[in-house]
């Protein structure tokens, strides 16, 4: 019978012990840090009803990412693309019992069909941070302390990433007040403005001419307001002073809080997607070779509004895990997995089994980690180069002379070193070794 | 616009931080217990081709149960509705390089179509582990040990459970050398067997002697074989010695281990699955109101002989989530999860915020967990029933006097006491409050 393919689906990931170690470290840095924040984790369905994505979602993902189908029962249903459409459905569903501020997170897998390229796969983790019920910047503030917390935990400094902030509000004064723009022309012109790094600056100034009133006069004004900064936003005829304030606040609030040499302004930060209302932001990796955008998030004011007649402002960020990876990889901020923190066990004979098998279960039994050789007739040398191959550092070995003893020897595979130690010492000696 | 509704797809859960809460630990206490028996966690994608399914599962899964379609692209896919076919396919993949023995685990959410209804749901969380590559009935010992030390550390006792386990080998024998029943006929008894608790002891003599050759006199064998022991078990003639011995060998280690008081031979053992091909085992729970098998295992000698030319002898079990979680239930095992540990931060005004989100930032950097208010303009007795509401026993309070004083109010919400302590010291402070 020919043999069924070992490879896994396309786009997706097997993850082997190495790699999952990889994974379960870049998650715990994550929830280490989300939580001392003080938010608290959840999880939804892997299948939502088709619904809600086509309700909430960008016609991209509807039509050409999603896995949909109907299930046995005639159900239209998706596995999940984004979180955002679960939360919201969550949030809706309990938004006046629970106790404000609402603050989430989550790391699910989510799927897109898409050609799998660098950082992109069809099936992939990622954070998911979303605080709701507080409309001040004090809330843009914590969130965007916490996005970069996270990096700073792993390791990184204000030299690996940069973040770049603008407003929604303060974008749609410049296009429709300071420029007049009817909406259709507004949102081509937030488009070309989203790919400005992306293109030369000719092009850039083609483009945006072809949309504008009065192209001679309004591309200095674009220009004005892509080089403005949040000292001087406010000077540009037609942005509310209101909202060139909330951009001041936060700035001045972040230098305060020491983020100042991470945190600025830019004008030019436009984000894909249809809910955001006020506050956006995206991290840049600033290393040359991988020179993009990280991760990003911002407020969107009414999140609920599809599932529920309540309003609850919320704002929050997602960070998936291949890109995280890939900027961990480019700074070098990925430690080694390879060493076991363990202690693999090692019999000399069958008759030395009972004893081993109880000698570990007391000492799992207080939380530490005991690997056994169950083989009895496998010679000594062979037992010690898979004890090595799987990372451990220490092996124990008992023999019929060690029984009768009630000792065992306890090797070092580093240094070689060996030493015979009693029985009832162990749990003490094992504890000081593995000790990090 | 009419609201789309808020309910999640039947058949499956919202987590909300709650239960998630109890999820977590779930899995954290599973995760702990088999790390220390030195199980490396794996993850594989939550889509295979539908070809290993169709190749491996049981024709129920396949043709009822399965959420398979067809994606974009046209391949043949489905959602996993078990671990093991993933599991093989990797193993499978790297079984040689990998060193032996291969000991992992996995909790992955399985999807299967099926009505909704106590203990059974459409998508769950199972706990699978694996043993590769010994083939002596010591790793029997540890699989089971394992099994039951899980229990053992959510708080259960050898009352709770009970651990019955068989040999698909000596059942073989009795059906074809013991009764003389040609391949046909022996499948049906062992349905007639696995099902033996479920029906009254007419109907399983009715049901069994229709199949059976010389019904008068075979009734008798079958019940002495169901009330075999695992010393006199060698006695019933057909029975192969070897396999007498294995469960003997298995039953006096596991005696000599501690165990003998949970875990007994019980030939009436059949579990369903096609691939066991030795060794299988059930856990029971005892409690009347929820007297069911919780989750089981065994011996499978070629699993991965559907990728691969290789052999390679492997023995697991699965637990799932909603199983353990009423067994947990039914026995007052689940500590509650209401209480937050962390602290949280009120301000009584505006001005107060960068100062307490500086101090938060610090705390926050060694590990502590700071909750904060936001809103400066919100009451102080709402501040405070927001935190109580959430959780917290303990909150801390700045106002503008403490500000210039360097101090903060610490209050505890129980017993309503409030002291006044320096900014400097708060981080001991609060350290020695959180510690469990």
């Amino acid at each position: 019978m020919s043999k069924l393919k070992t490879e896994n689906y396309k786009g997706t990931r097997d993850f082997f012990p190495e790699e999952m170690k990889l994974r379960t470290w870049m998650f715990g840095v994550m929830k280490k840090i989300v939580q001392t924040f003080g938010y608290e984790e959840y999880d939804g369905p892997l299948l939502e009803s088709l619904d809600i994505y086509k309700a909430k979602s960008g016609e991209e993902i509807v039509n050409r990412q999603l896995y949909n189908f109907t299930d046995k029962g005639g159900r239209e249903v998706a596995i999940r693309p984004e979180m955002t459409p679960t939360l919201a459905r969550m949030v809706a569903s309990k938004s006046r019992e629970l106790a404000k501020p609402i603050r989430w997170y989550s790391i699910p897998n989510l799927w897109r069909y898409e050609a799998p390229g660098h950082g992109r796969l069809r099936e992939h983790w990622q954070l998911n941070v979303d605080l709701f019920g507080v409309t001040g910047f004090q809330a843009e503030v914590e969130i965007v302390q916490l996005a970069c917390e996270i990096l700073f935990a792993f390791g990184a400094t204000s030299k690996h990433f940069k973040v770049r902030f603008s407003n929604r509000k303060v974008l749609n004064d410049f296009l429709g007040k300071t420029l007049g723009l009817e909406e259709s022309k507004q949102q081509a012109v937030a488009k070309i403005l989203d790919k400005k790094n992306k293109i030369s600056v000719d092009e850039f100034n083609n483009l945006i001419s072809e949309q504008l009133n009065k192209p001679e006069t309004d591309l200095r004004l674009v220009n004005n307001f892509l080089n403005s900064t949040y000292t001087n936003l406010s000077q540009i005829a037609g942005i509310e002073n209101e909202n060139s304030k909330e951009i001041e606040a936060f700035q001045r609030e972040m230098n305060k809080l020491g983020y100042g040499e991470v945190v600025m302004f830019d004008p030019s930060i436009i984000r894909g997607f249809d809910y955001y209302t006020g506050f956006i932001f995206e991290i840049f990796d600033t290393s040359p070779e991988n020179k993009r955008s990280l991760y990003g998030g911002g407020r969107y004011d009414n999140l609920i509004g599809l599932f529920s007649n309540d309003e609850l402002s919320g704002i929050g960020f997602g960070l998936g895990d291949v890109t995280l990876e890939n900027f961990l990889r480019t700074h070098n901020l990925i430690p080694s997995f390879k060493k076991r923190t363990g202690i693999f066990a090692c019999i000399q004979s069958e008759s030395c089994f009972s004893e081993m098998a109880k000698i570990s279960t007391k000492l799992r039994r207080v939380g530490l980690m005991i690997e056994m050789n169950l083989d009895g007739n496998l010679k000594l040398g062979k037992q010690i180069a898979n004890a090595e191959k799987k990372g451990y550092e220490f092996v124990l070995i008992m023999g019929e002379e060690e029984l009768k003893e009630q000792k065992i020897n306890l090797k070092n595979l580093v240094s070689g070193e060996q030493k015979k130690i009693s029985i009832d010492d162990l749990q003490l000696v094992i504890q000081s070794l593995t000790k990090t």
